[in-house]
């Protein structure tokens, strides 16, 4: 069964526009360049084509907003509804144009020239390409990341991207179910992959971003994604999947560990010790959000439960990411990291411990703090999943 | 029937960063830097992750090959050939490191400090945070795309990577043939893009990365993506799908015209008049296709013929574009590029015409450069398909 997917209302993105040019002021910055990706979609609700040709919201410090597009590509522009508002003018570039004027043309319409002492942001994921044609259209003007005006409007998210939100995690959960359910010995890890990705979109996602199963050894690797390796009884499967729906991404995890239908093929000492160190980490870590604790808390919650039981230098990323639009963003749940959770942000808790060359195991939920504690969102169970495969 | 895939030979990457190094020599390069993406599946054979995280191969001028990788994804790093031979050494970094300093000491690894007068090079879709980041650590350095150096190597296919090439052709081939054989009328064009997706993917395909279908008015938008809009009888639907399969990308379009099994309810007049000329443009510039022919000659040749019919002003775009780990890369078939055409480049034709706000037509096939004039991949009829839908 296909939830209904909620969405974003159109009105939203005018409002997003409006506080991040209020943002851009309050930075000091001269504007912000905001290519295809993430960013676009959160402000413009505009998708864009990842391509080589330039596609670009420029956002002044004051003045209308204007999306540099190639010519055919204006009609999807054109059908926003941030356009058809009045909120955003775009301005469409033919296939010999050099898209990079427009652009400063647009940053500069107030009629001043920018120069040494002006700073532009410009979206974390805009390619190479683009950024050296911007500097060299823009001379002497300092770029810098963008992130300082987006991730504060990205980061807490409102109740309809946590409903989106919710809805890929559940979609998400049944797909570890249904494979979890499934054949799995005697099957190559690229084989479930592919399987995992059919059931993501069969589960109602746009695009099935990954599909990591990690079996035997190979789950020792944190970012294993897939091999020809074929799936034995007597091992255990590291199973991280996520892709986008509506829009937002889902990324779960469970571990299973196959049996082939053995009873003796169960899981060893070593192995059921390291998958406890890493069930209560990543339920302490869960219990331990809440507004005003901060990111690196969240980690060493985790990381603390995982060295005690003397595993400590087999856990070896972060505890978590945040999640969106992007199944990375804004903010990292790491050492270093002071940003304090607020209502509304997600992101994931993910510890794992990873015993190399020959077996690891990892849990992750995406979790939204609350205004009083955590909004778990992933609902399939958490326990090792003996499965006969 | 998933036709087993060729793939590239492990030594053949050695020999490209071989190239590499040899061409970053020649254009007085102090080194390249590649992120992640085809440039480095390309060099190194590794696929690594899209993510915050900094990946970077380090091809100084001289010395030895650098991958700079978190160390999380150490382990898949090391597993590559490139890595076992000995040809490229794997520099992991901890989570607190900063990765760009890492980069910068590899890349003056031989002892001189970079300075004013040097010019490195960076992969096109590198992302600005990195760029920013790698600007700050060599300071004074001029930055430059690092295409210089990879459209030569990429650019030419060689023979295993045309074999992969026409396995992915022929599986998107398959898909045309069972979404045109299938229910279109009463569908959104959504449910279609996700059969298409998953047709994909049960072909053989990795990724599926794009699935176009634009019916009716939307077929008049060059790349509209698909929309909520219902399929009806007697209108025309323009399917332009692709993914990613062994690594390489397929990209064909094929336009139908949905009759709900109503005779009357076949192409207008217009339309037909409109849909010759994309046929016979397509037909001539693949015709035209030959060694030494330059890019804007096979553009020319299909914008002749539309112009000559009166829809020269609705051919909107380029005729195509280079093909192979990109589903857009080098060479582009653009009015003003005099590149001139090589035995196993790889690239799309295909001319439309858009009759805005009512409906247009699109033929696109993947074609190689052969010996003595064109090697054709996709195989699926090319004329206008009636469809019951």
């Amino acid at each position: 069964m296909i939830e209904t997917s909620p969405t974003i209302p159109a009105e939203r993105y005018g409002q997003r526009l409006a506080a991040a040019q209020s943002l851009v002021r309050d930075a000091g910055l001269a504007g912000v360049l905001i290519g295809v990706g993430a960013d676009l979609e959160y402000l413009a609700g505009y998708r864009g084509l990842p391509l080589e040709r330039l596609t670009m919201l420029v956002i002044a410090a004051s003045g209308p907003i204007g999306l540099v597009v190639p010519r055919l590509e204006a009609p999807g522009a054109r059908a926003c509804p941030v356009v058809a508002a009045g909120a955003v003018e775009v301005i469409p570039w033919d296939e010999t144009d050099r898209p990079a004027d427009l652009v400063a043309d647009r940053l500069t319409a107030g009629g001043r020239r920018l120069g040494a002492r002006d700073r532009v942001g410009v979206s974390e994921r805009l390619w190479a390409i683009h950024v050296l044609a911007l500097q060299a259209n823009l001379p002497g003007v300092t770029l810098e990341s963008a992130t300082t005006v987006l991730r504060e409007l990205r980061m807490v998210k409102d109740v309809d991207e946590i409903a989106i939100l919710r809805a890929a995690a559940h979609a998400a959960d049944r797909v570890v179910a249904q494979i979890a359910g499934g054949r799995l010995v005697g099957r190559t890890e690229h084989e479930v992959s592919r399987e995992v990705r059919e059931r993501l979109l069969a589960e109602g996602h746009d695009t099935a971003e990954f599909a990591i199963v990690a079996s035997g050894p190979n789950s020792a690797s944190p970012h294993h994604e897939a091999s020809d390796r074929v799936i034995r009884s007597g091992e255990p499967i590291v199973l991280d999947i996520g892709g986008l729906l509506g829009g937002y991404a889902s990324d779960t995890t469970r571990t299973l560990w196959v049996t082939g239908g053995d009873p003796a093929a169960g899981p060893d000492p070593t192995f059921l010790h390291l998958f406890a160190l890493v069930r209560a980490a990543q339920a302490a870590a869960t219990a331990a959000v809440a507004p005003g604790v901060t990111c690196e808390r969240i980690d060493a919650v985790a990381r603390d439960i995982i060295a005690a039981g003397g595993e400590g230098d087999r856990f070896i990323h972060r505890v978590g990411h945040g999640i969106g639009l992007e199944t990375h963003e804004e903010p990292y749940l790491v050492a270093g990291s002071t940003e304090p959770l607020r209502p509304g942000i997600a992101f994931s808790v993910e510890p794992g411990i990873y015993h190399d060359g020959r077996y690891g195991s990892r849990i992750e939920d995406i979790v939204v703090c609350g205004s009083d504690g955590p909004d778990v969102l992933n609902q399939s169970d958490r326990d090792l999943w003996i499965v006969d495969g």
